[in-house]
């Protein structure tokens, strides 16, 4: 635990079967004026909708709607919000989806008020919020992006082939979140496992980076266990609520910023994956999976002794009389297979990605610096070639 | 993760060698009638007291005293307490010291706005808090109990041989606390280690009950695994600061609500040894050292599967080839050595608990039943007789 820190986390999680009940007791707090944010429908078919709907007005509350939200919104949907929540008056925007619907409940609710452009404002110029921010709650129905308790929001822009993510100060996280892991239950066993490896992505891009003796590593080898376990089940068994309920928990914390506290951070999975998504418009999670093999062999000799420490503590590899290459090698084997096992996408081909658009990606890809490599322009394109 | 929950932590932590420099963003945020609360002096010595004094006078508070706090803080210093926050007209109660200051402060702050005698109560019959709360924060010097992030407070009834501890809601946890893992490097070594242990039954007695499978379990997995490796260095070198910042870190997260989310918890090592505590005023965390052995081989049939779980993802007992009941004997021979060699307290005879004092000690003890055998009153007779 190096360096200096804060930590509030002011975002109230109502967790369960019975979680919906949260929301009898988080309206009241509220205006009357709610925009009701959701996506392609599916909450429809799945009856989430009509509860959500009639708790609502059971408490009395104006319905505004912005259906339609894209698994990676737009510029364009995120104009389209800002102009409804700005005609409801909005006193509450009730996010009700995955991580990208909570996501652009986020962006909308800290540019409504905002005269500026908010790609430009907060996208590009990575800028802090200075406008008045409409509350934000979240009711979870897919599973991975932590989106529930953060501040994050990922948006992009098609026209400039760019997906950027914005981390934003804890005035932007959800006031609450409801969780009932059987809301999860009837989502496409393909977004299901493409959830999965987002979240192990979240818990990895964190741990491989900096090599100082943190409490926060050893969380993060028992939110992996718990993780590999509970996708182990989960896939055999998508309605076994116990597994799905460690995965939605494990979720939470793998990015509610507790897991990063005094400690550096990676990213560069998710800027290549993000990258590979503005190209392809390909399922977040799946971007993530196909690159992480190759970009994690690329990255291995510069941080041997974390990769060696992943492969014993996280894929119980046995050290004894091996080298810390040999040891961290076996982790990295243990690890694709794992992936392959549980369907993962591992190749950026599959999402039509040919080696013309290499260079196109490469540069939409932004390098961070907390891994245990700055990957240079060619280093970039070494790793993508690989994962083709 | 089975059943429902909520989850809401209020406080904001302040961390590093910097975070004394919180308290000048959060004293702005309260009325200028300030009750400072303190222990024995110590932080006259070492300096700390001279800082936070100078930081109130800066941000133009009127300071009131509250010296004297005891590390088993008592009703009458309960009382006396409630009487300088009534004078005083406190607007904000900043405790510096351990948890038992921090513990104390809470106490005081519920009851300052109460007419009933406030260990009836709350203490007595565990009543929920319904008079106006004073905030609280904590500026920890010394580290185990976890009252930095959580609505706990105990209080000793010496004319009652009673010690009690209760667990309030949200709105009790202090709003910011302050951990400076350097304001813990002149502890005595006896208490740096008492607070280690501390720690470790805190973690254990959330561990050591259910049979699901729980995410929080691989969570304390990673905090004991963590714990150990910077106990151990903590004990050769004292003025550590990866270390001590570990341990700090880990205290605040074994007892802030998470990892007891979803899941049963025991809390019969805390009972056996509070009720030593309210015999003998001995050091806390030494009472829990002193019965845990004892206790764990006397539940160990019961729970057999966890503690062989505990022999191998904590103390790296290979299984292979043996029972359970070996693996798990092995694991807790391999936990006793180790509290052997970091110089905990093994037994109650040190305390001055003699065979004559058991049937007291033991009407003394609350039985709770979270744990792998509710204990009879012949039981808990056991239990101490071995711990003797």
């Amino acid at each position: 635990m190096l360096g200096n820190f804060t930590y509030s986390n002011p975002t109230k999680l109502y967790f369960g079967q019975n979680a919906l009940d949260g929301l009898n007791e988080e309206l009241p707090k509220y205006g009357k004026n709610v925009l009701l944010v959701y996506g392609g429908g599916s909450i429809k078919k799945n009856g989430i909708y009509d509860k959500v709907v009639k708790i609502l007005k059971d408490n009395g509350k104006e319905i505004f709607e912005d259906a339609g939200v894209m698994p990676n919104p737009t510029t364009e949907k995120l104009k389209e919000g800002i102009e409804r929540a700005r005609k409801a008056k909005a006193d509450l925007i009730l996010a009700v989806g995955g991580g990208s619907v909570c996501d652009y409940a986020k962006a909308v609710s800290i540019s409504a008020n905002c005269d500026e452009d908010a790609w430009e404002k907060y996208f590009i110029r990575f800028e802090d919020v200075s406008c008045k921010i409409i509350p934000v709650g979240c009711i979870l129905t897919m599973v991975g992006t932590g989106s529930e308790m953060n501040g994050g929001s990922v948006i992009t822009n098609h026209e400039q082939k760019l997906k950027i993510g914005h981390v934003f100060g804890d005035n932007v996280f959800p006031k609450f979140s409801i969780l009932n892991p059987e809301f999860t239950f009837t989502l496409p066993r393909y977004q299901m496992i493409s959830g999965i490896y987002d979240i192990m992505s979240h818990i990895l891009e964190q741990y491989f980076s900096g090599d100082d003796d943190n409490t926060s590593d050893y969380i993060m080898e028992g939110l992996l266990r718990s993780l590999i376990h509970s996708a182990n089940i989960a896939v055999e068994d998508p309605t076994n609520y116990e597994a799905r309920s460690n995965i939605m928990w494990i979720a939470t914390w793998a990015l509610n910023t507790l897991v990063a506290k005094g400690k550096s951070t990676d990213w560069m999975v998710h800027m290549l994956g993000q990258a590979v998504g503005a190209y392809t418009d390909a399922t977040h999670g799946m971007t993530l999976s196909a690159v992480s093999i190759p970009y994690y062999r690329f990255i291995m000799p510069f941080g041997l002794k974390k990769f060696a420490r992943y492969a014993t503590n996280v894929w119980n590899i046995d050290p004894s009389g091996k080298t810390d290459e040999q040891t961290a090698d076996e982790g990295l084997i243990a690890m694709q297979a794992w992936m392959k096992k549980i369907g993962l996408v591992m190749n950026i081909s599959q999402f039509g990605v040919t080696p013309d658009m290499i260079d196109g990606i490469t540069k939409s890809t932004f390098v961070m610096d907390g891994g245990y490599k700055i990957l240079t322009s060619d280093d970039i394109k070494s790793v993508l070639k690989a994962s083709l």
